[in-house]
């Protein structure tokens, strides 16, 4: 894997994407169900259409090795995965690209990186996967700076030691999804966390970020995961101890969990690990209603019955991904264990839903196929492939965004209408059509769900970008307005700042900007993100 | 229960505590079991009995109604629940009770009290049921005061809202557990948070101290629980969004939690409740080796049953209580649901015993009365009693004191065996006897188990304080040099402060000094807890 080549204009690995079959039937679903049709025809920039400003770093020679300023490195490193970074992107606005990409092999590089930084006045960007959707790694840090040094964790990526009794493994802040899980295997043991970004996003980059995996309920938290933390800072390093628990003063790791690059870098963690699951069932139920179909998501969160899913897909988002015609809601439920069968968990759930008036779509009884089958394979399809849909919709001019949120269950119709009608609105006075706003559950707690909506509508190609931010900040404001957060699992970064103040207690924005001042007092790290200067 | 009168020299209420017929069991059990004889036969402190410094500060006119300095009152709040506390309250040491102690009404009347403690150079000590094991709320602050001031939380006490479709509810801080759980029951719902000090102990000191409840797996600690937290500093209040989840930056809540009154006094916080249990089911299992019962206790916890209780408690312990004697360890499982049966959950933790040699004590099928017999019910019925032992045994010469911890699987027998031999040559090397030192499972994770010992032992009535101390530092020494943790859940308090300092990372220590001087400038708040000046 290593040796295949990154794409600098979109998701993954520049050999994979949408074949022009999914391609042609992506943009036939918008145009057919939703009128969204294509504004342009751009074509990805070549390496020969962008344009870069001069190198203005030089690394000293003990730093040279370890260090790069090439041009497709500088290119790679310019932008996220945000849907501004793809605009962007196709715009061959490069004109942040990092002035030095740096590649640190250890601890003490990393400390002799942010001294020859302070010095020399340059930004650190903390780069993992480079996944962030909300410019968290985009290194556009304003003009105080005398350039900038994107510090890639990519060498920093392997599992240090595992312990099978306790199941847990000190692994490298910089190793990948697939990487860490290559490593377990051996050990019949796996981290089971999967944010949607699995492939493209490391562990460091979820312990700085809060990650949240795409299991619904219980240990999908990477916060949940985690025994302990060692991050490298400008003002030294900090280890907390390996512990299952303790009540010891207020606790370091969920101080350094979201603070996303703005005191540290992550270089080791200690993780808690599962058994490889042995048992499954997943049952898909439809709802003609999409508030009955939450109702039975609270019923089951409720029930104490921790499945690895329940969640929601709303008409809309079926519809957009070919999952279904817009007349019902999807349920899906799903439940896994590495030590006894799961019928009794699942006959519970099931009955939940049938109680609130869902419709078996799969049953899962003497079913080990039920998540490929009906409108549940369906999406689960298109879940896997959404990550590479928008290298192929900014180019012809069609905004395609998502942003989650969270809320208790006393407040969620109005806060979902309020939400929703707000960026509908917004959506259809800004680009002149209806287009597309749709809504699913993430995650779900017994006191209230994380809903993930998405939003789709015709561009105008000479102010996408303009149009996006106006969208998102109708979105934003009535997020913080009804009462929600600003992201709950895709983190601030730099794009969702401005409401993250907004939702922070103010008091508290002092204690994390006194913490900056301590533990990187020339005020280096990410710039702009989480914490202001 | 407002009327009833607490008790100064122990726990609870001045008339609740052991029969005469239980104190002479418990007597009996520890000398012809251990050896361990009265050495004395002290009899408790009258007021008459106790000398009180001059009172030192006097109130401005705005806060004379909510403070009083009576004697009664400044006894009682001279000390919380630990044996050093124990022993001083028998040797009638109250050189530093408290010159005042406040009831604020409101927010308002708190940040009066700062104000007035920041000009009059008094410390501040928020003081929830005084339950503390650890001196955290004895106003033992040093020389540098200029008089102490206790904040008694008992007029906040009430649940001001109920949220039944979330499940949730918005608590005072100084709402004591009965009190609270009174309050939910007509909603149908419980907090069901139930630490030791439950009946005196309030939510705010719940939250402070990062409480655990006495069920042993999930949703168990406070620090779960809690959807926001509201506290008011001397620098202003601090208040959090309500939320299920959210990833927005570093957790206000988790920095909050934990910090021990010395950054600031909870006064409310919205909590997750659930529905009342209405299924059950409890089995005991016997084992002739404990570390065969650790290893089964790590099975139930790995198979991810979430069992409502799985715990070991050893020999010894059952032998000092009266449940055992001396030949076996017990092993206690169960499981709770207000939602569904929980048998199949109990057949396959029962089968994890089994596998690993336990025999059944007392069996879960058809026995709805299982928590009430054999080993399983003479130990709770000890386990219930427990805080009423210490008024009986200090006055008598007998040292008796707890200390808990966590580590990992991999580490345990080893830190077992270092710590429990350390502990026990210590006690007999400090009081000439072997005493008694035994070991339970207070809570149970997938990747380590929360080992709680207590050691009992013939002291010298003239030197029992220092001969506790000697015995505390080395099994406290011991729990830091083999990787556990200071506390699981007893909190730092002042007994811990040492240790704690050498368990914290060095720059997060710095981070929370910070953080202390912007939200207490003039360092009043619980000085010597958790956070250095």
């Amino acid at each position: 894997m290593a040796d295949r080549t990154l794409k600098y204009w979109g998701w993954g690995y520049a050999d994979d994407g949408l074949s022009a079959d999914q391609t042609s039937a992506l943009l036939n679903t918008f145009a057919d169900g939703f009128d969204i049709r294509p504004t342009a025809d751009g074509r990805r920039p070549e390496i020969s259409d962008i344009t870069l400003a001069e190198v203005r770093l030089t690394p000293p020679a003990s730093l040279a090795k370890i260090c790069t300023s090439e041009p497709f490195e500088r290119i790679l490193h310019s932008f996220g995965q945000s849907q501004p970074d793809s605009i962007r992107t196709f715009a061959r606005d490069f004109a942040h690209a990092p002035d030095v990409v740096a590649y640190p092999e250890s601890s003490e590089n990393i400390a002799a990186l942010y001294d020859w930084a302070g010095e020399a006045g340059a930004a650190i960007i903390p780069y993992g996967g480079g996944s962030s959707v909300v410019g968290g790694v985009t290194p556009d840090v304003g003009g105080n700076f005398a350039g900038t040094v994107t510090v890639n964790l990519a060498r920093l990526n392997k599992v240090l030691e595992v312990d099978d009794v306790s199941r847990a493994a000190r692994i490298e802040g910089g190793a990948l999804g697939p990487d860490l899980e290559a490593q377990l295997k051996p050990h019949g043991l796996t981290l089971r966390h999967f944010p949607q970004s699995f492939e493209q996003s490391t562990l460091g980059g979820w312990i700085a970020t809060r990650s949240g995996g795409h299991f619904a309920t219980l240990y999908t938290h990477i916060d949940d995961l985690v025994e302990n933390i060692t991050t490298v800072t400008p003002a030294g390093s900090l280890q907390s101890r390996r512990l299952p628990g303790t009540g010891a003063g207020p606790s370091p790791d969920r101080f350094m969990m979201g603070a996303e690059g703005a005191l540290g870098i992550i270089t080791e963690a200690w993780v808690r690990l599962q058994g490889r699951p042995t048992f499954k069932a997943t049952a898909g139920f439809r709802f003609t209603d999409f508030f009955d179909a939450a109702r039975a998501v609270r019923a089951v969160s409720q029930a104490g019955l921790f499945p690895a899913n329940v969640r929601i897909v709303d008409g809309v988002e079926l519809q957009v991904n070919g999952a279904g015609d817009g007349s019902f809601t999807l349920m899906v439920v799903s439940f896994e264990s590495a030590d006894h069968p799961v019928d009794a968990w699942m006959a519970r759930a099931e009955q939940c839903c049938l109680d609130h008036g869902g419709r078996v779509d799969v049953d899962w009884r003497d079913n080990p196929d039920a998540n490929l089958q009906g409108a549940v394979g369906a999406w689960r399809t298109a879940f896997i492939r959404m990550p590479y849909n928008r290298e192929n919709l900014t180019p012809r001019g069609i905004i395609s965004d998502t942003f989650e949120t969270a809320t208790t269950w006393d407040n969620f119709e109005n806060f979902y209408h309020a939400v929703k009608d707000t960026t509908a609105t917004a959506l259809r006075e800004i680009t002149g059509k209806p287009g597309a706003v749709s809504c699913r559950f993430s995650h779900a707690y017994p006191d209230g769900p994380a809903p993930y909506f998405a939003f789709h509508g015709e561009g105008r190609p000479d102010g996408m970008l303009e149009q996006w931010q106006e969208i998102k900040n109708a979105a934003s404001d009535a997020l913080i307005a009804n009462g929600g957060t600003i992201t709950h699992h895709h983190a601030v970064g730099r794009d969702h700042q401005k409401w993250y103040e907004q939702q922070r207690p103010a008091l508290f924005g002092d204690v994390l900007s006194d913490a900056k001042r301590r533990l990187d007092p020339k005020g280096i790290l990410n710039p702009g993100v989480v914490i202001r200067n």
